[in-house]
Order: structure tokens, then C-alpha cells, then sequence
């Protein structure tokens, strides 16, 4: 896999999504790369830190925002294995996140059903890279949890 | 002033406003009541973080899930002296917080400005409390800052 594809960046983030799971979280995951550097990762915690603000997004922000000691992360590519919902895609809009890229679609919480779009105007939109394992990961999780 | 009133709990949501206006961050405050306690509390620390998540509302909800260990917060109000920003709202949303109270609008970047809305379908959100208290001290912060 080329180390400098979207593809091998969402891999990173599949890897944080199967942290998550490991800690019987939704499984979803994210990275944030700056000069092919990862600069900040995340993977939802929000039964752990019983918390609906730790999702995996936000930690990645935190965490890349401490590594620049920045605020604004406009170099940045955030990869995403599940699409944001409103309040990560705000957050990403906040800090000024160049381009993000995410694997699986959510039809009911994603960003995409809201209007106007919550991302500063020259952010670019990737969607369904890797999307199968992405969507894999979530259904085999909630299939688990019913049985 | 009635110390159950919704007037008591924005003046308080404002003291915390303050507290951001004295470490020179746009002074937004918020508190979180529950059966008339205040259960959570946050300023604005944007820029002392340096991370655009560190708003006044993310910080209450924290605290207040911190205190409940519980990542719903079902019966609660939130109080915040400016009109949440989507991320704020969205994440107002996953807590279920029953009541949203607020002083001053934001045409720019509040949630009203987006659809669907962000919020529990069960949420009621009342605007305008103290407002001018809340404004003034907005504008003058801003104010000052272009001087």
C-alpha cells in the first residue's frame, strides 16, 4: 500500500477504530496528517469517559491542536472511518482542517444532511475510502451486541 | 433575584463568562442545572488551550457528565450566555439535555441558522435571557480588542 495514500492513512484510522472496539466502543477511529506526518489519532471513547463530546474526531483535534500548539490546523488532513456528525464536523470547521476524508457514509447523523455545510468554504470532501472495511467494522459491532 | 428563576441561573452562566474575560478569551459562560443545582460549569478556553473544542458549553456538559457518570444528561438545563455554534448544539443533542436557555443570538454561527435541528426532538429552547448583559459584555471584549 503506498504510505502516502488515502488509503494507507485510512488503514491508521481503521487501526484507532479497532481500539476502540477492543474497549467494547462503537468502533470508529480517525487520524490527523500534516506533511505525511500523523500528527494526532483518536478512537471513540464515549462509554469509557462516559462522555458524548469524546468522539474519535475530537480527540484527534485535541491532540493535533497540542502538537502544533495551535488552535487552527489548516495543513492538515483528518481521515475519518465513519462521516462526522454535526458536532465533529463543526469542530473541524473551527479549526480550519484543509480536507477531510472518511470511509463509511451515516445517512442519520452525518454532516451531509444538514444545511449550510459546517466546514470553512475551501475544506475538500472525500468519502468512501476503504468504506467496506469501515462499514464491516460498525455492522459486525452492532450485530454482536444484539446477539 | 429569584434564586430558581431562569435570570439567576444566566446571571451565573455570565460570573462564568467573566472568568474568560479575565484570562482574555471571548467571554462566553455556561452552567448546567439539575433539580436546581448547578452539576457543571465552563468558560471559553479556546485560546489558554489553544483548541477550538475548549468552548464554554463542551467544558459544562463534561463536567457535568463527569458528575452524573452518566453520558445523558436527560434532566437537565443548560444555560450559556451566547447562542451555541453547531458543535456546541450537536453535542447538547447526543446529551439529551432537556432545556437550552441563552442570552444573546449569534446570526453567524449559531445553530439556528442550520437545519434539521440539532437537538433531542423533546428539547425546549428558550432565548433572550439577560440578553443585554450577555451582548455588552461581548462587545465590549471586542471592542476593546480593536482599540
Amino acid at each position: 500500500m503506498n504510505t502516502l495514500s488515502h488509503e494507507y492513512y485510512m488503514s491508521l484510522a481503521i487501526k484507532e477504530a479497532k481500539r476502540a472496539l477492543e474497549e467494547e466502543e462503537v468502533p470508529i477511529g480517525a487520524v490527523i496528517v500534516s506533511q505525511n506526518q500523523i500528527i494526532g489519532k483518536g478512537y471513540n471513547q464515549v462509554e469509557r469517559l462516559k462522555d458524548v463530546t469524546a468522539h474519535a474526531e475530537i480527540i484527534a483535534i485535541t491532540a493535533a491542536a497540542n502538537y502544533f500548539n495551535s488552535k487552527y490546523l489548516p495543513d492538515c488532513t483528518l481521515y475519518v472511518t465513519l462521516e462526522p456528525c454535526m458536532m465533529c464536523a463543526s469542530a473541524i470547521g473551527w479549526a480550519q482542517i484543509k480536507q477531510v476524508v472518511f470511509g463509511a457514509s451515516d445517512p442519520k447523523k452525518g454532516f451531509s444532511i444538514f444545511t449550510p455545510s459546517p466546514f470553512h468554504p475551501k475544506c475538500i470532501v472525500e468519502a468512501g475510502i476503504l468504506e467496506e472495511a469501515c462499514t464491516t467494522l460498525l455492522q459486525d459491532f452492532f450485530r454482536s451486541r444484539r446477539s
